[in-house]
């Protein structure tokens, strides 16, 4: 058995940031792709909980939980941090991933996914915490969320680095625009361009085929 | 300004988290208490995002998220440490943590507080989540969840060790029993008998007048 196994979902990003705190680091693992329609007995057994992607396995011990997971693997490899060296700027990390986790996620999900009349109010909000998560980034004025180089909120914000322009494709929405977001719009430039983010990220062209499908098989009207 | 200041209520087990890890950790504080339907100015410019209790300002920088604190306590006061040194009982810790937030708490608020007609499905929810956080109790065959002493499990998970034998007194409900739960029991035994504990916990009398006028007000029948 490998040292490190990886059960994830391409088009999760929750294995995504995985992926990268593994990249980052140069760590090598397997990759085992999950059928999350017919999940396989390993993952059942691995994360009995919430039998869900992402499960780092890591000495034949599971971890899961991709925020747990992150700082596991900050913790066991040291090289090239993800995490801050200080108590309060670990803190302030930890503070913004739970924010992106808590709140932006579910409400970009609600914008995305809500029926026609509860869709503008979600968008609404969604940008509300979009903005915020921005004011911050603005107020560090470094290039990431980690200062220089990419950290724990940024690989926790990679829906909004990659994703999010897909899915806004995928259903013809436009409500998050650069001149809306400027700060925002050039860290996904920034973000996107790293080595380690590129080749955890599946190819543009199937995820807007897939996501263009589930659009239109959807009852709601997009 | 005290170098240390946690900003909490009462009847928060939320700040109580903080006033624990405090106590164990033999940090001198100054609490406030704040009114939650009239929050203070302070407050509010500590935690502009979330707008809650507990924050916790050291040398006037404020942290808020109770589990992001409790972390920042452990890395800033060394001694009596509340998080174990491995990275994976760390990562554990942080799992079950997590599970108690994001699961435990939001089930038993439903069982509590729901229309009689929902309630025993949430009851049944509710009960479900916490035999499976005894069962890890239970396989780890210690005293605590953090061993031979608390840690932050036991400090997450401080609602189950006091808050909810009053709650189910107040609203006379008895849905979580010794008998269905005898490791979990012996647990709160063993946590509500630590003095650091024990000091940072609201007055039964009190707590016990103040829900049971909170389960009389509501429009629910109990």
């Amino acid at each position: 058995m490998a040292e490190v196994k990886l059960f994830g979902a391409s088009l999760s990003p929750f294995s995504r940031r995985v992926e990268m705190a593994l990249k980052v680091k140069g760590v090598e693992y397997e990759y085992i792709e999950e059928n999350l329609a017919e999940k396989s007995s390993l993952l059942l057994e691995y994360n009995p909980v919430h039998k869900k992607v992402p499960v780092l396995v890591h000495n034949r011990k599971p971890i899961v939980e991709s925020l747990v997971i992150l700082e596991y693997i900050d913790e066991t490899w040291k090289q090239n941090p993800i995490m801050p060296e200080d108590p309060y700027d670990r803190a302030t990390a930890r503070f913004w991933a739970k924010f992106i986790d808590d709140k932006c996620l579910p409400a970009f999900w609600q914008a995305l996914w809500s029926k026609e009349n509860e869709r503008e109010k979600a968008k609404e909000e969604a940008c509300h915490h979009l903005k915020t998560l921005e004011n911050e980034l603005n107020a560090k004025g470094t290039k990431f969320f980690g200062g220089g180089t990419i950290g724990l909120v940024d690989i926790a914000a990679n829906f909004f680095g990659y994703w999010l322009a897909i899915l806004q494709e995928a259903a013809e929405m436009d409500f998050v625009t650069k001149e809306e977001f400027p700060v925002f719009f050039d860290w996904i430039d920034e973000f996107s361009s790293c080595s380690a983010i590129k080749e955890s990220l599946p190819a543009k062209d199937k995820m807007l085929a897939v996501f263009q499908s589930r659009f239109k098989a959807s009852t709601w009207k997009y």
